[in-house]
């Protein structure tokens, strides 16, 4: 302990806030079909980190797709010539382009000369290719699709691992998307359960008292974010264990962290 | 262990990520002049939660700019005519938004009636109010502004922790920003010292072998995120120590994570 003046003296019951971030390795190639909750329960036992009440699931987007057959096979994909169009000045594939285009409700921005498109989907997500994205799928035909209702997908989860394990865990989906001015990605929050993804401090004091204006927190996304830490695209971790986290529940899903296009200055 | 068929076995070397998250609490009120990396240190021991070889340590814009005296007495601030109208529609304080166009370069978007301004910051930065912020700042006409230079803040906190402690630990300084398309806040990494703020996986091959194309990770700016939910406003932990992650050393600082203008479609 250091008692020097000036330092305020921490009681031994002060709560010190201390969060764990636990990638969660080994488990088997995903397959189509696949009760994600359940195998990641077992993953979790495997690697001598079991599940515990409180704890936070963190799934990827990649995983989600897997299990639900989220997949296509582009051989079976016939490109528009709208789709051709896009893909031609950069060289990508317009099977790629097409089932992109597919997955969208709106060309947020494109720039065919440098391959990017980015769209919103039909979740809402504005991002690039909507999602649709082959690193990580076995095979070199194949994309993956984000998950049909992400919300959903965590719901299911989450009463897997309530099958296999006994415990009512919150769940988060994510999924690294790139950011308007900043170079880099991050991991977001796509889908949530159990979990409020927002916490509001609207109307609260602050540390000094004063009380605050604007700040509502997206935790789920925070959350999100530094899960990538301990998944990586190389680790291939499909899935994170948040230890100690206090979190709020909710029932919102997804629809909380997207901004209503009314007033969205960026649209 | 559980030995089910499909399974990977986990041998027993191989590493579990595992990431921790601990919240500094105890610092007393920062004045100006403060040696934040010294205080920081203190605190740690006091908790105990000592610094360690290999800890990454994110600290608040907030307790930075205290520290370097960022802070604009508002009585001292006569607003322009242009503040003026700015402010009028929503009644904002005219003298803050003075203060916001003197730390901005260009305005990026603005709603007076919702009295919204979000500029790019004389750093870069794109972001509510070039940063300026009254939240958890005692005094009601006190303002903080963005440290003059992040990265040698991170720098000086990183120098004096050396001192005080005997490590060399890279330093994140962290704020608050909202994102567009997205509802919620969360933090970001606007400064940098001893960290690559990025891990590049470009022409690497992810966990199946493909060489990736696009991905880019802000290590950075994830650390950041997840550190908010050990400082949080209302815990009003100035700072927070980040165990486990195995980042990359780096001097690039906050430029790496700022999309060059002349590449980024959403300006």
């Amino acid at each position: 302990m250091d008692n020097r003046a000036g330092y305020m003296p921490i009681s031994p019951d002060m709560n010190i806030p201390r969060i764990e971030f636990i990638g969660i390795i080994g488990l088997p190639e995903v397959e189509p079909g696949a009760r994600l909750g359940e195998l990641i329960a077992a993953a979790c036992r495997s690697q001598d980190t079991p599940l515990q009440a409180g704890d936070v699931l963190v799934v990827t987007q990649k995983a989600v797709s897997k299990a639900e057959g989220r997949l296509v096979d582009l051989r079976g994909v016939a490109p528009s010539p709208f789709a051709r169009q896009l893909a031609a000045p950069s060289g990508r594939d317009p099977r790629v382009i097409e089932v992109v285009l597919r997955e969208s409700r709106a060309i947020v921005r494109s720039d065919p000369d440098r391959g990017i498109l980015i769209t919103e989907t039909r979740h809402g997500f504005i991002c690039a290719n909507a999602g649709v994205d082959s690193s990580n799928i076995p095979g070199d035909e194949v994309v993956s699709l984000l998950p049909e209702d992400p919300d959903r997908s965590a719901r299911t989860i989450r009463a897997e691992i309530m099958d296999a394990a006994g415990l009512d865990l919150p769940v988060i989906v994510s999924d690294t998307f790139g950011r308007p001015w900043r170079e880099g990605q991050v991991n977001f929050a796509i889908g949530a359960s159990g979990i409020s993804p927002l916490r509001d401090y609207r109307g609260e004091a602050d540390a000094v008292g004063k009380v605050m204006g604007v700040t509502n927190i997206a935790e789920a996304d925070e959350i999100a974010a530094a899960a990538e830490l301990v998944m990586g695209k190389v680790i291939g971790a499909p899935a994170a264990v948040v230890r100690g986290h206090a979190y709020l529940r909710g029932e919102q899903g997804r629809r909380a962290l997207l901004r209503d296009r009314s007033m969205d200055l960026f649209r």
